[in-house]
């Protein structure tokens, strides 16, 4: 009935939370000794012995003597996440790509694969069609059988959560689309698809596997064509409603700036984004990340009209993330995209502009890096987000992914 | 080490977590029989019959046979929350008043004051003494003696929460002042006392106790002087790093408007603030509330400036809302402070508005209403701040309670 509201724990949910406490310890600690893990999970050593027990006859970890290294005692065995058993496939559709990863438990990467494609090649029944391809392809790469226990889809678009629908993607001109069933259809895989932002995934990558490992306030930025945003506050995502939370780049910062492609004018991306970059250096607003790259070797040989682009670039940089990090209170600001190529460009002026757009206590304990996974980020994200439901019911998944293998 | 991991659980924690969540229910959803308690927790019966027993003899809870209300079979007993063995204290400092109540578990007001005071009379020293008279007021209107089981104190500034610091408070003229500690000195309770901000504790109390109940995406904002700002998302408050989230006031809205106090220029309360919305209709910005009331009368008789005025709020109050729905995808939007007051009068314009301001999909399935608990959202916000403690807790903070308690 109320927000915090939390109903009570059986005993079952007791041990369901306990085994979800050390897979996840594994899946994102590493390697780790049952002395280890007690000290990580503050269970104790007999639970932790009962428990990864369970998880090693479930197939989930592997647990193995270490090798000495010399000092006296007994070695003590090592406990992995049991990686080539249980893999997921990771998807994302982007607007210039399409890209794929086979990821095992434990976040290693198998295999992986990226596909250029022009813009008009965004039609949904061809998406699903290259799709199922680039997933057959990272089949192929892999040396065993792929029976993945999840896929996750990073989408440059706005994702109806409950429904794993394409609410709407202004840049592949989507709207309503059931990208989930159209794909549960199309790979004919048994296990759950599930679908998210591209940048919503990649602010959890960077908190996962990232650059902002540990860090519970974040705010992710990312300049494409449009700005994306992620956020994650006190440790979780926000996820809003139905899910379309962290569209920063619509945030209205100039009431008489550039008419915005969503209707409305003057939104943080008419002033950020790639095109206006481009278009303050003069060059053509569709000239991409080529051309980004070009404004920055023109900046770095000292062209009067490149520096002034960039720093008009790091000030509408400033007045939009100022808002956010007074809204947000974050530790960190992770620039991803091409504002991750820009940071060391902008991001002396970006800090300047801050100490005025941002109220003094805030800005003053902040952080503000570039992303560690770059381009990497949505799929890596799209990659944890198929692992979740294993996370979150060890043993409840495992018996469902075994159910539902072909006979 | 990362954001979603959380530790194992002990039977001890279960058990605590358990008595939680009953002591939750009871104290926000009121009175209940056992079985309402076994549907509204998800135990068994005879968990919640062992924890219910917990509670009474802990003194939290009290069992009644309930009336027959002439159903055949016997009536079942009925449990509450004791609400008059088990109270807070709740206080507010803001610009132009200071505000108390004493409030018993189950969230019943026993005694409630609020003073007025000139805004010279802000020095932290005169707060402090004020806070303590006003203390020592409620607890001669209540018929028993009062000791606390905590106290919550709600200030119209940024609050560094791990040190019950008000950081920066500028409606006030404070800077870094421990606020908590001066209070635990002077009141000389042994309980504990706890200091947030008064817009993110309005937002907590609308979602408790007042016109968000049940909703876990909700951003409320306040027109005061400034404007204010809390959010709770996915059933959660946004607390930000130190505590300073929320300050949606200091959104850039308008990057050539108005010199804000804070040091930058456009923030959205230099163009919505009470001082605004005066000046734009011809009345002094220092007009205060009486002035609002001033030009809605105006406006209800039709004056043209007075609705002008109103129409330009409206307008501005649009382009920071739609960036803020962009950002969070709320389920609802809470008008507070005057802005609650404006509602009636301003609605359609700021619906149409954002319908250009804010993503179809996002705005679509918004609903914006005025708050229900007005001007004593902060001091329920803080009451409920102040039992936090308990609920999570119960057995732990009654120990503490009784242990602290003068021999």
């Amino acid at each position: 009935m109320t927000a915090d509201r939390r109903p009570g724990l059986r005993s079952e949910s007791v041990r369901q939370a306990n085994l979800t406490s050390i897979l996840r310890d594994l899946h994102l600690g590493g390697a780790a000794s049952r002395s280890e893990l007690v000290a990580r999970t503050g269970l104790t050593r007999s639970s932790v012995g009962a428990l990864v027990g369970e998880l090693v006859q479930a197939g989930l970890a592997v647990e193995e003597r270490a090798i000495s290294d010399g000092s006296p005692g007994r070695p003590s065995p090592v406990i992995t996440a049991d990686t080539v058993g249980n893999v997921v496939v990771a998807l994302e559709v982007a607007v210039d790509f399409i890209a794929g990863a086979l990821v095992g438990l434990g976040g290693t990467v198998l295999a992986t694969r990226r596909v250029d494609r022009h813009r008009d090649r965004g039609s949904v029944d061809e998406t699903v069609r290259d799709l199922v391809d680039l997933t057959r392809q990272l089949e192929r790469m892999h040396d065993r059988p792929v029976e993945p226990i999840g896929v996750g889809v990073a989408v440059v678009g706005l994702v109806r959560r409950s429904e794993n629908v394409v609410a709407i993607a202004p840049n592949l001109g989507w709207r309503d689309v059931p990208l989930g069933d159209l794909l549960v259809d199309a790979l004919a895989y048994g296990a759950p698809i599930t679908l998210a932002n591209d940048a919503d995934l990649a602010a959890l990558a960077e908190t996962r596997r990232g650059v902002a490992i540990g860090i519970d306030d974040v705010v992710f930025v990312s300049g494409e064509v449009g700005v994306g945003g992620g956020i994650v506050s006190g440790g979780r995502s926000i996820i809003g409603r139905a899910g379309f939370a962290g569209e920063v780049g619509h945030m209205s910062v100039n009431p008489d700036g550039h008419r915005c492609r969503c209707g409305s004018r003057g939104c943080w991306e008419t002033e950020v984004g790639e095109g206006s970059l481009l278009r303050r250096a003069d060059r053509p607003a569709d000239a991409g990340r080529a051309g980004v790259e070009a404004v920055l070797a023109d900046a770095a040989a000292g062209d009067a009209g490149a520096l002034r682009a960039l720093a008009e670039e790091a000030r509408w940089l400033a007045v939009g993330l100022g808002g956010l990090v007074n809204v947000f209170n974050p530790q960190m600001v992770v620039f991803g995209g091409f504002f991750g190529r820009l940071y060391p460009f902008i991001i002396d002026n970006v800090r300047d502009e801050l100490r005025q757009r941002a109220l003094d206590v805030t800005a003053s304990e902040l952080l503000i890096v570039p992303s560690a996974l770059g381009l990497d980020g949505p799929l890596v994200g799209a990659a944890e987000l198929a692992f979740e439901h294993l996370l979150a019911d060890p043993l409840g998944a495992m018996l469902a992914h075994h159910r539902d293998l072909p006979a």
